[in-house]
């Protein structure tokens, strides 16, 4: 088995690694070559016993794709891409990256010939739906998304579904809740802010919470994130049926609930380092994203998510901090 | 006035350019420079006492969009495209004109500069939908193509809608029915048989009947997408808010009661004319059509279509053949 991650480098891509080169095998196959690729070069995983190939190479130049496809890997996972905040500031890379870099991966598989035909993981977002909504958002509701980085997840679902049905390549794109709460520090994404509030009172220091405590939104874990990609890759075709892209599971709740999760885990001086200081950009954005889901199909077809937000504070806890919290 | 028709030397194309040319005027000012365009250039029309440019050009070219652009055309109506069967058998090509031409010339407006944000009425159409449907499908079902044409449509409504949203153009998707009857020579869509067996039939020709009786559709006169295309061009950014793709009303009803219309209209000599000869292909892809529509914000927006099949057959024998039946 050879798998390629894109965006091997990012949080959830490294997370992905770990737990392939922990398992040694994906979808009952051992793991024998890993290729990894990001912006940055990857680093390579050091108890896997496999071969790795790890490249600093951009998904939007056009010699990416094919050379990443070069050793015809079994699964690919196709992580990389630009977030919501800067493709919305830069609509050229954003388009660069996230459309054309994955059309040419895309296109790559598709003109490999000899009949290649990967399993093709696709992280899309629940961004591809924008307001108004209805109080739950179902697996059949259109989408009409109010970002960039949302209409680029939008079109490579189409793409994806297209090459999948004319047996160009064999894909699965899932729509990612916001990772929750996402380790290390903070990225361009406009929804940062829904981890911070969390990670920086736990380590001690100060959040900022640019948007109202009302704010409602969807959210899972990096270990769960990585728990759909893993799934993701073992479901058949034939458990898929043509419509092959999938809201993922969450947990629905308010910033303020947020809150309340971890004063109750970490106590009131924790949970008084968040500072608010409204951003009408972050706030515009967030409130043209949805809220809550119905997501039956991913449920029927055995995506799990976490039960309560105080659940995914407790995986940042295990995960992250060794079990400490900055009192 | 200054109107761009791409695919103007097509069916809808030439009849666009006739009503507006009869009108003189579109949105209450007057008509005085009209570019047309096509992969064969269009006729120039006759009665038009302003400036006429037409071009044999084609979309799919890289140069075509900043060509055809350079004048800054007030209103663009965006109808070039490879139909549903054409791009089913020729992927490739589909790809080229539907979804890179219309990205071209997107492109082509948004980094013309000076603040050029013209209107752009773009045709899509009714295969951005896929079965299973429910009874009727309202206006926030979701696009799961069945036909890569449905898939190259979907995706030119959400980069219409992005680059409307960030205010490089000012757009208006029209998801139009099934055009019948459309007069002439069959083209290559898939869905030609539902005018054939009108159009052959009343001319005193056999036509050949590729689906079962059962099959329903969606249905609207060629009189009425030119009535919606210009209707399209005259709503305003306000009327139309974020979500600026619309399935337009038609005539939904199956080929039986297709064929009961013209026995009423016609005789029988006249519907004992279509021969049944089932196609593998054309009923696969018409499987996986949507039939019936309930476009409630189309019509609250003021489009119109016929009332039954019957009136589409007028519209026909009226607009094409003079009001002569061969019995």
């Amino acid at each position: 088995m050879h798998i390629l991650i894109t965006g091997a480098a990012g949080m959830i891509g490294r997370k992905l690694t770990a737990r392939l080169v922990e398992a040694g095998a994906l979808n009952g196959r051992p793991i024998d070559t890993l290729t990894l690729i990001d912006v940055e070069a990857p680093q390579k995983p050091e108890k896997f016993t496999g071969d790795v190939v790890t490249a600093a190479a951009d998904i939007g130049d056009a010699a990416t794709a094919p050379a990443a496809i070069a050793g015809r890997p079994d699964v690919i996972f196709h992580l990389a891409a630009i977030v919501s905040g800067e493709a919305e500031l830069d609509f050229e890379k954003g388009t660069r990256v996230n459309l054309d870099g994955s059309r040419a991966l895309l296109e790559a598989v598709r003109t490999a010939g000899n009949r290649y035909r990967p399993r093709l993981v696709f992280t899309s977002s629940i961004a591809v739906f924008g307001a108004p909504f209805p109080d739950a958002i179902g697996d059949e509701f259109f989408h009409t998304p109010l970002t960039s980085y949302g209409a680029q997840k939008a079109i490579v679902e189409l793409l994806l579904a297209d090459y999948t049905r004319r047996g160009f390549v064999d894909g699965v794109g899932i729509r990612l809740p916001t990772i929750n709460v996402r380790p290390g520090r903070p990225n361009k994404a406009a929804s940062g802010f829904f981890s911070s509030i969390i990670r920086e009172p736990l380590a001690g220091q100060e959040a900022v919470l640019p948007v109202d405590d009302s704010v409602m939104h969807w959210h899972a874990s990096p270990r769960t994130a990585v728990g759909f990609l893993v799934h993701a890759a073992g479901l058949s075709s034939e458990q898929l049926g043509s419509r092959i892209n999938l809201t993922m599971p969450g947990v629905c709740c308010t910033v303020a609930a947020q809150i309340a999760a971890l004063r109750r885990l970490a106590g009131d001086k924790v949970a008084a380092r968040i500072r608010r200081a409204p951003d009408p950009l972050v706030e515009r954005i967030v409130a043209g994203w949805p809220r809550r889901f119905d997501p039956r199909r991913a449920l029927a077809l055995g995506f799990r998510a976490e039960d309560s937000f105080e659940d995914i504070i407790r995986v940042h806890i295990e995960d992250e901090l060794g079990g400490n919290i900055v009192l």
